[in-house]
């Protein structure tokens, strides 16, 4: 018997003898003499119908064959006469594996909600929706890396433990061999490092230093915020790609996102359009416009000035109401709203806002000469709000240095990140952007917790 | 000006005008009336020749031009009259972009030593060698993908931090938001997941929730140990390749082992032929000869038990002198000295030891038959010893459940490792492979330092 896995039999060019399908059962319906089974092993979302006659090897395990067992099925592979399926299984022979108990088994026929299913995150990709997730999951990693690799970039894993806490984002958590829950101070210099450690918050510094060295770059990997928010968006573990380039300005920066949008929606929809169509009917019925739109819409290139103004003349509904809740101002962080209402109402398609006031943004973000604003930039898509953060980097050593010592960061902690700026110094440009945010982009999915196979949050530290 | 890279340029099928070429000078020779200099860009190990003409624009700063310095060079693609290039630039116009001052600039024309340029990691990658080492890097993770991809398994991200201490193999850094420096002891109650919680040594159990669901599965992301140890092959950080597969004994296991070292030799040596050159010759003169067995060779599959009779045939050498520093008898565990008599000596290719003593492997490995053994498997290289280590896992519930016990292990904290053979169960195998000691094999380097970008170990946490 060969074995052939249902994604392969589902798209069978002709029928097949002597073949064998493993899997588990996902539901079982009795005929007189006979039994349809249907059975999943994970390779795509459909199921592939078994027709077992009575009397046949294996017959007598029937009654124990239930939602969840693991089968084995020898048989053959042919046309079906239902509706909706093309090929099905004529069995030969069927063997029980693995009995799932239908009283305990708690992945049952009926709908589970988002909620009890992160509480058994174990069995969730055993069901439709989840299956799906995590197998676009694996192909939008992949179409991560082919997508830089086609382009010449070369993959940089940047350390997770680092010993910096000038990253420069939020929170971070220690890592340590010391147990604080002994009574006693233990100095850093006992412990493994013999300083302090603490988990990544970015790749970037590092993404830098192979950016000018090995010239186009680029990260994808966990990085880590302590931050201690229940929010459906945050999350304390997700996956970052920072790419990173040298000889590159804010112009090419805002290309290459541009592009990488694009080329993930298209290969995604090319490549998972079953799974990718169980959430554009079932989660988010706005999610193929919202795709199209990435997918074929030139994206606005709005200065954060320009960005302000548009605010700043819609502040007001034609009811003459407040729009937004945070006051706009030039110099003000965008929010939320504001970058929802520039992608989704006024422009309705993709706008990547850049230039933005110095005062709100990192010390490595290359300075205008109007030294008001700096090279920074942030791809904003409906429904989503920001996607992508990145910017041009200050390439030139006495400006990084004033900036700094302005914002009164510790110099001496950045010697390497300086030496980059003093030896064949290159303009150079990236990004960051959140691997979870696009899942729940491309999936229309908006709980974090349900595009991860074992999220981590705030008291969650389950599987 | 179209910017090309030196890679594409130095692959060209004819002539170019008005090119740009970016990138790093390497060298500049002085003639009469103009000058050689030697770009880098990253792109490719090799440099590309400019002849930049006395008096052209940018001439002025050509004494500012030296090894390190950022240019940007305009001119024509033109073949190269010297010898061992097809094709160099000839320069219309030069600019200097980043200088690299000579006194203080540490990556001169002359060798340096390994720990030296460990020193200044941040620089490292524009050498030859590490700019070599770090190019494979990247192709050969994009060839993991590749692989699994092709054969249909799907990527999973197994998370970093986890709760749970039973993933079994040695020691683990905590993960806290409390600070041990602090006097008084912490409470973990009080911590951010409200429980201990560390960093993962391994992603297989998380495999096996993907593979009971999605089928075949692999993890590819960093994994660490707490080992206080300073060997050049140990690091605390460190990459690692899980893969997973449902409905797969321990012999489909052997076969995956074997087929993806050999699809990993064959593509690296493909697509990085120019940089794993560099190591053939300059690092390991006996590399290609262990590649080329590894690529050809039948690995040979050996039970544990004839392993042991093999070497004890050998415990003495034709001299009659005792040749292995460790003595040989059934249950132990094979040291590096007995694996590489196997492999290097006795066999001379790569050897799968399989059906390993239960007392010497972890409590998830299959019970064989016998009650003695397991279906654990070790995969043996030339030079590199152990480069895979995996078994089929026990899919009995009650075997399992007999065996945490009987190694007085936790039982309730593998609640939802025991509902994986509770509910559908299935034979499932897998195996883990480190992706530096992967590196390590394919250029012949020993010490794991110099294999990843940003090296931890005990009391190093640099850049």
């Amino acid at each position: 018997m060969n074995r052939i896995k249902v994604k392969a039999a589902l798209s069978a060019k002709e029928p097949r003898e002597d073949i064998q399908i493993n899997g588990w059962v996902r539901t079982k319906r009795d005929g007189k003499g006979f039994a349809f089974v249907e059975i999943n092993d994970g390779s795509c979302l459909s199921n592939i119908q078994a027709i077992v006659d009575e009397g046949l090897p294996g017959w007598d395990d029937m009654p124990r064959v239930g939602t969840g067992a693991a089968v084995s099925i020898d048989g053959e592979l042919v046309e079906s006469p239902g509706k909706g399926q093309k090929w099905e299984v004529r069995a030969k022979a069927l063997r029980l594996i693995g009995e799932a108990d239908q009283e305990s088994y708690p992945l049952q026929k009926k709908r589970h909600s988002d909620e009890f299913l992160r509480s058994i995150a174990h069995l969730r990709p055993r069901t439709n929706k989840f299956g799906a997730m995590f197998r676009i999951r694996s192909e939008a990693a992949y179409a991560v890396h082919k997508f830089f690799r086609d382009r010449d970039f070369r993959y940089v894993h940047s350390p997770i433990i680092t010993g910096s806490d000038c990253e420069g984002a939020g929170e971070m958590f220690r890592v340590t061999t010391h147990d604080p829950a002994q009574p006693g101070a233990q100095s850093y210099e006992k412990d493994f490092f013999g300083k302090e450690a603490a988990l990544t918050v970015s790749g970037q510094l590092t993404a830098e230093i192979f950016a000018t060295s090995l010239g186009d770059v680029y990260t994808f990997g966990p990085t880590f915020r302590a931050e201690n928010s229940n929010t459906p968006r945050h999350a304390a573990e997700f996956w970052m790609i920072e790419p990173e380039m040298s000889f590159c300005d804010i112009h090419g920066n805002m290309d290459l996102g541009e592009q990488f949008l694009k080329y993930l929606v298209r290969h995604l929809r090319e490549h998972c359009a079953e799974d990718m169509a169980l959430f554009a009917q079932w989660v988010d019925k706005t999610l193929d416009a919202t795709l199209d739109s990435i997918e074929n819409d030139t994206f606005v290139r709005l200065p954060y000035t320009e960005a302000i103004e548009i605010l700043l003349k819609n502040a007001k509904t034609k009811k003459g109401k407040d729009r937004f809740e945070f006051p706009v101002e030039w110099g003000i962080d965008l929010q939320t709203e504001h970058e929802r209402f520039l992608t989704e109402q006024h422009f309705k398609k993709p706008v990547i806002v850049f230039d933005y006031p110095k005062d709100i943004k990192a010390f490595y973000m290359r300075m205008n000469d109007d030294g008001k604003t700096v090279a920074a930039m942030d791809v904003l898509v409906p429904r989503v709000g920001e996607i992508i953060g990145g910017s041009q980097r200050e390439e030139r050593l006495d400006v990084l240095q004033a900036r700094i010592q302005e914002m009164g960061l510790p110099e001496e902690e950045y010697w390497w990140y300086m030496d980059l700026r003093r030896f064949g110094t290159v303009p150079h440009a990236g990004f960051g952007m959140g691997f979870e945010r696009l899942l729940m982009m491309v999936t229309g999915v908006t709980n974090i917790r349900d595009v991860i196979p074992c999220p981590r949050t705030p008291r969650h530290l389950e599987f």
